[in-house]
């Protein structure tokens, strides 16, 4: 019988589940901000119209209409030359992990570092042994991963964009860089993208698979821009690729829920919701939450440094005078939760790194948070 | 990169959409039968109550009034004892033996042969390696089975009640010695029940799990006694074997839909909706399909036998006194599809077989679409 590793984040999810605790652990986007009434508005649109057609078997690679949608989006937003037929409905881009895992699966894959812990679980699920290449100021040690893909692994997977854990984003030579050694090499990317919406548009955030779509398996997801209850996500790849990913999706889970597909399509294209607008108003809420933080921390957290501030995306990466392992037994007896950086590196981690999320925390009670941080830095 | 076999039965599926082909192949339910109205009213009924919290992440368990409602159903309809935490919700029962795969593969796993082929390939993907258990008038064969226990192999897999493809159930004393082998050997039953709610009330069919749960994983399913489309089936286990699924279930797509199980929970729970009720209708439009068939098959195909007459489900098993893999051909092009039975053989195949589906082709087209097999036996 084969144990996957249980989270250590989930524990503290668990812990700051109380409500005394205000908590920058998890990675919830703000609730307030969801479409309720537009999607029942959906749900009651498309179970009046399509009735029954909704509710049986359907397509494992997904509803048509919504996969060609999706790719009009990333070609118009995204700068990614795509047909619907490059495109697959996921149950979460998670879902497009576990696939990816089981297609590569008699390979290593060269694996971010530190980078996203759903991703690593996932691969260990299916048993992929993973090769850590450093995230380093300029991105991904592109060193490292040549020696991985001449000694093995076919896949390099990483997130370009406001990546979890340290919303870092790659410079745009270290994209063109990743695609040149994909090329040279016909190795392939893992590009994952949950964070792709949430832009706040201060630097251009480049991704691998506009450079080289064919050399590249771009994962994208609706749990930030929508909600992320509906599990929606996709894949983008070479038909070479889609059609080996097909029947392991339908060996998965048959197909993602067709109710839900159509109820997230009438959604985008009933006319009465305007994603766009939609993202706009998120941006503008999470960027003010990620400013309060980085202004609460610089202020009220002596010795505390910040890398980098992220431009998108959900968390910012902080490195603070004490091993943060230790500080968060002290931290949760202050009524406050984050996640101890050690915990997303795959190699020798840097102990004294945290994750910060700021999107599930309301701007005015940031300040309050960081204060609890700085009180139990002062307390240990 | 791994490529899983591309089922054979897609392709037949494919062809088999034609209008003019009656379809006797798939394995979907009818359409008409349904409850779109009342899901509608459940979907409204969920936002509208509560809103942003259907629309957030979820627990990677699912929602614990859906686990307790299937417990307690566990418990009165199918003679299960199940607390509430031994109930895990998954996307459809195909991700139940995903999950299992994962668990388990780094042993054999013994596989009732013929058996279902979705099964096979959810294996497969995880590149578990499979035992094959000869399925005999008396149901598995214990003899083989509990070599490969001894050769090493933890899990059973089968379908104790009107298995797909054969439509048997296991006679109440095998299940009682498979009960017996498993508490003998320490080893587990995957038992796989999508048409446990679907029966004609004609044979008591005895489950596995009513004589030894704590060594059977169980796995149910909403496909077929509410809609497919909703992807919701579950894994009754001991919490020892729930403890690791969870973690594997969180790595493969963190969740199931928390819109779609609040939705499942609002019909079943609401008040408006009897799922008993609903059922009654279903077996009995389905027991007429079955009859149909089988007055059918007896009247118009000499030769045709019919080893055993589904008591539940949605399948007939046949043998005809042609090979069926080269009838195929004939049959679609008089306008009728099936499917071959040796696709659902992991060793040698009994040639003559076939499976067909009673329950997406109406009681009055029946007779129409085994005239037309008859006509193409006659015609090869």
């Amino acid at each position: 019988m084969y144990g996957v590793e249980r989270s250590f984040i989930r524990e503290i999810l668990r812990v700051a589940s109380s409500p005394e605790v205000l908590s920058l652990a998890g990675g919830l986007p703000l609730a307030d901000l969801f479409p309720v009434d537009e999607i029942r508005a959906a749900a009651d649109r498309v179970l009046m119209q399509d009735g029954a057609s909704v509710l049986q078997y359907g397509a494992s690679s997904g509803d048509a209409d919504l996969r060609s949608w999706i790719a009009d989006r990333l070609c118009s937003h995204h700068g990614i030359p795509t047909t619907p037929d490059e495109v697959m409905i996921t149950s979460g881009s998670q879902q497009g992990l576990d696939l990816c895992a089981k297609l590569f699966s008699d390979r290593p894959i060269a694996f971010e570092d530190p980078g996203y812990l759903g991703a690593r679980l996932a691969f260990q699920a299916s048993r992929v042994p993973l090769i850590p290449v450093p995230l380093n100021d300029a991105g991904p040690d592109l060193e490292t991963l040549e020696q991985a893909f001449d000694t093995g692994a076919a896949v390099y997977y990483g997130m370009s964009r406001f990546q979890n854990p340290t919303g870092r984003s790659y410079p745009a030579a270290t994209a063109n860089a990743m695609a040149e050694l994909l090329m040279k090499t016909d190795c392939w990317m893992i590009e994952d993208d949950p964070y792709g919406e949430i832009s706040f548009g201060e630097t251009d955030s480049p991704l691998v698979a506009q450079r080289v779509p064919d050399r590249v398996i771009y994962l994208g997801s609706f749990s930030k821009s929508v909600a992320p209850s509906l599990r929606l996500g996709f894949i983008r790849a070479h038909c070479s690729l889609l059609e080996h990913l097909e029947p392991i999706k339908q060996a998965t889970d048959l197909h993602t829920s067709t109710l839900i597909q159509s109820i997230l399509r009438e959604l985008l294209t009933g006319g009465e919701f305007n994603l766009d607008a939609h993202l706009s108003r998120i941006c503008r809420t999470y960027q003010a939450q990620r400013d309060a933080l980085v202004q609460a921390i610089e202020t009220l957290v002596p010795g505390a440094r910040i890398p980098w501030v992220a431009g998108g995306g959900m968390f910012l990466w902080a490195s603070l005078p004490v091993p943060t392992e230790e500080l968060f037994g002290y931290a949760i007896k202050r009524g406050v939760a984050f996640v101890p950086g050690q915990h997303f590196y795959l190699q020798e981690p840097d102990r004294s790194t945290i994750r910060l999320n700021f999107t599930n925390v309301s701007e005015r009670l940031i300040p309050d948070a960081v204060g609890r941080i700085a009180a139990a830095v002062q307390g240990m």
